[in-house]
């Protein structure tokens, strides 16, 4: 048993728990610090490990095309081409093939598509997803399906999902359980609540280790990703993982949790780091605004990071007006401990039997100030 | 006293001292990080203390113009406001002047300048450069000089240096010796041994803690430097530091020790580094070199740092490749550590008394392997 639920919130759909892999154990509900092309943007693997992430996320996508996965596979694995001793999971590079390059088809085979790094042309299918992820020795290896756009009909909908299903039978075949890599698949259904739960029990027909939620945070409003969230999860099976793929803003991973989701992954606290968007417990802070100029206060005051512990406000608005690289390490570093530590706070008022009361009272700082 | 020679060489003019700052000793001979605006590029300061370094430099033209030495000052001092609790040196400003900015006029009051961030018009003097070091609240100011250029008449380079001398006795007159900071002059005379000889003699009528060796590293050929600093450091008081502004590449240092340098600053480990040109005890590495994409060696074999106890070259290329700051990151801690391990190994030398044999063992290598 790859996942174990330690306890059930009473008032909420939120559980704690526990998968183990390969590598060990993640903890849920876990969120995953994205590492595209073999590290976290701007962190050193110490720093990441030192923020406590337990694990890290991978892009097949971005590590397909560079430096490739036979390099890789050479090396012994993703883990010791880049020297990360705790779990790894990648994505089926799907969701880049539709978003980052020059698409050329989809078909029933698999995507045809050019690089965006030389334009040179290549074909995902579902086996070479699953081929390229077993190179790379992920933990857990996502299943090869279509990111549903939006907005999409019903028909489309409904053609779209029919397509992930049997892209994830030809994923579940191609899969060597003998790895000892899990393997999750991922409901697709768009905003139709009957979709979604025709996707959710085909999939079930299938031996998946988790489940995510796919086709979500892809420009809907949040009420209706909200709704389908609430839709779906209840139909997926209790005692696997629930992965909420991309998300999100902190409300949506308080929101999300309550609502029964394990596991997180989001771009937001490195990639705002580094435009010098910064995340604090009162709300979004623009580090270039010329206020902070000469703010002897921490980014966020209560908070125990490096860079809160050590420098100014006004200190990182001259590194980051300056160009400085340090300024990117410096927020990386406080922007993914703001979300590492929100969730291991979700994971303490779940382990103390509290996280309803936790959700009340820290919810609507969350809602209100990241608004707009 | 602040500085006390605690051995020397018996073979060559080499020295193993301290220097005694506000904040802190500094063992000699030193390599000081260059941190031109307030951190050390693409490091956190715990970093480069990790790493070693004992004191770091900051560039008085780069902090004038941006955060401003008054916002600086109402912070308490440099120090504080990058959170740096290690000796600082700051340079005068001059050589950025001359060499970044849109130049306008040298007189003999100062020089007349345009910002290289907005265009903003400024003068910088004797005193102004003063009053900005003494603002940051730096352990050891640099006196404001006019870096003679090269190539330069005799006539020319004598009438540099006599404005030189004028700006020292300025610089020294507005010096607060209050204040605990060490002020040096700077030794110009171009390539005129002569010239240097005389530069010495003036400055020394002034009142300086500790001497620096200018207008070298600005284009004239290696040995004509070397043969400049081996004339000119036994004019200058033994009981006082000598520092060769700017060198150099490692070899560099090793000779310039051995002629009774005792301090160095330079940008190459650092700026190379984000270039990926890599120092290693073999020679230069240039990272991205296909040659290096299955290599699962570290940057050096025997190199103790973060980046070579833990990574391959192949990962390193490839982070490089892809444009990642943690590339930048990564080769920078190899880079400082080599050049802070070099001068340790210095030190290490003096202190048993074999500098000499150290130095005819391992400066062929250094020679050899950053040729071109």
């Amino acid at each position: 048993m790859s996942f174990t639920i330690l306890s059930k919130d009473k008032e909420t759909a939120a559980r704690l728990g526990v998968i183990e892999t390969q590598h060990g154990s993640v903890p849920t509900p876990v969120f995953m610090p994205v590492g595209t092309q073999g590290t976290v943007k701007a962190l050193t693997h110490r720093t990441v490990e030192e923020l406590g992430a337990d694990i890290i996320l991978g892009n097949t996508y971005h590590l397909y095309l560079r430096p490739g996965h036979e390099l890789i596979r050479e090396f012994g694995g993703l883990h010791k081409f880049i020297s990360w001793n705790k779990p790894i999971l990648t994505d089926s590079g799907g969701f880049q093939v539709f978003s980052m390059s020059d698409l050329n088809k989809v078909t029933e085979e698999g995507v045809k598509f050019s690089s965006h790094i030389d334009g040179s042309k290549h074909m995902l299918t579902p086996e070479k997803s699953i081929e390229i992820q077993q190179a790379l020795g992920s933990d857990i290896i996502m299943a090869f399906d279509e990111c549903t756009p939006y907005p999409a009909t019903e028909q489309q909908t409904l053609e779209s999902l029919n397509l992930t299903t049997r892209w994830a039978h030809r994923c579940r075949d191609a899969f060597n359980k003998e790895s000892g890599s899990l393997l999750f698949g991922i409901v697709q259904g768009g905003m139709f609540p009957t979709l979604r739960t025709k996707s959710s029990h085909e999939l079930q027909e299938i031996d998946f280790d988790g489940f995510a939620l796919g086709g979500l945070s892809v420009g809907e409003p949040k009420d209706l990703m909200f709704e389908i969230i609430d839709h779906t999860v209840p139909t997926l099976p209790e005692g696997k993982p629930h992965y909420l793929m991309g998300a999100g803003m902190p409300a949506d991973i308080v929101k999300a949790v309550a609502l029964g989701i394990d596991m997180f992954d989001c771009v937001l606290p490195t990639r705002n780091a580094r435009n010098g968007y910064v995340f604090t417990e009162s709300g979004k802070m623009i580090i270039k605004h010329a206020k902070y100029r000469m703010d002897s206060n921490p980014l966020d005051i209560d908070c125990q990071c490096y860079t809160c512990r050590n420098f100014s406000r006004a200190y990182l608005r001259h590194l980051f007006q300056s160009g400085e690289i340090t300024a990117a390490i410096l927020l990386t570093i406080h922007n993914l401990y703001f979300y590492l530590d929100l969730i291991r706070q979700i994971r303490e008022s779940l382990q103390s039997g509290n996280f309803y009361e936790w959700y009340k009272e820290n919810l609507p700082r969350y809602e209100e100030g990241y608004k707009g």
